[in-house]
């Protein structure tokens, strides 16, 4: 073996992680219920960009752990957001994850409408009647259709995590999600992506079971 | 609407990406079979650290190719990585893609040996009789244990997609693998992830299906 690694048992390499990010933003401070969120997408994307770009409203959190709580759906634009989120963590409270792209009618209405899979998928969500977080990492046309439907007032998600990655409309939608109401995280400018969207899901869920176990 | 979007139809918003990347990238020029990969994992991340980060070997792109066209496994170290390469195009060429972390013996089994999953995933990997690609964008530990059977003769992939993501023998994990003979792709630093390698493997799926219509 020509490199030296470091010894740390399995169990333990997520905590040593998280101490290193920690210790790498130094003086950064977040507040107390964001920061478990912007240091679980450092550690899944190795970007301290994300120190910077993540955006939060003022009940971002809450909200999504009172959803969490409450049993509610997480809807992804991608099959790889709903294959990274903790199902088993989900599963407790009584919530699971659903994406619609894979659906052959989504594709087949996407296709006759001239629309992405993404937009139709938002439709399927508006259609649930259960307690509801929007987690978009990839598309664009996904977050503004989803806007579109909450100021028609047929979308009432309890969180909206907006954090499509890319170069078309990427930008320009998640700045639309920052002039609506309700609750959102957001990672302003391009980045973002599945895993990031998985990410935040994640951290919330780790800390709605933590809190469960006080 | 408060934001002004685009107007690029559905099919166009890849291309259109593409290009934008192209132009971004401006006199940075890449080897021609190189170009694809680096391109599309811009494309999934919106980070330009990608253009320095990878790292090919000389026969890396022709060894994959290769691979998928004789029909390979395509073997990842997350369920994320797996649901995000493309089975449709794999599959015409007779491949598929496995991930041995879910399955419940080798969850029992790293826990006995108080190892990684990911140590034990790669074991199952080497007990293959096919034609492989190793995909590992998460646990440095799959890649550790992936060069430890490459030196002892004991796994021989194709082609190693060499990029986990993070702060605990990552770095050092890719660096060990640059040391070893084989073809590799590799994201030096800390930087990777399931969405990278997931995008690894599609860009050399596409450039060999197109090369298969030409």
């Amino acid at each position: 073996m020509k490199v030296t690694l470091q010894r740390v048992a399995p169990g333990d390499i997520e905590a040593r992680s998280m101490e290193l990010i920690t210790a790498e933003l130094g003086d950064r401070t977040f507040p107390a219920e964001q920061a478990p969120i912007v240091k679980r997408v450092i550690h899944t994307t190795a970007d301290f960009d994300y120190a910077d770009n993540l955006v939060f409203t003022a009940g971002a959190v809450e909200a999504g752990l009172c959803a969490i709580r409450s049993g509610c759906v997480i809807v992804t634009d991608t099959q790889m957001a709903r294959s990274g989120i903790n199902k088993t963590v989900l599963g407790k409270f009584g919530g699971e994850v659903l994406c619609f792209m894979s659906d052959p009618d989504v594709a087949q209405e996407a296709k006759a409408r001239r629309v992405t899979r993404a937009t139709v998928s938002m439709e399927r969500a508006a259609a649930l009647d259960r307690p509801l977080i929007l987690a978009l990492g990839n598309a664009p046309t996904a977050l503004v259709r989803a806007c579109e439907l909450m100021e028609a007032g047929k979308l009432r998600p309890a969180l909206v995590i907006g954090v499509p990655v890319g170069f078309v409309n990427v930008v320009e939608s998640k700045e639309l999600l920052l002039t609506m109401p309700g609750e959102h995280i957001v990672a302003r400018g391009r980045k973002g992506g599945s895993n990031v969207a998985a990410a935040i899901c994640n951290a919330l869920l780790y800390t709605a079971s933590h809190n469960e176990r006080e």
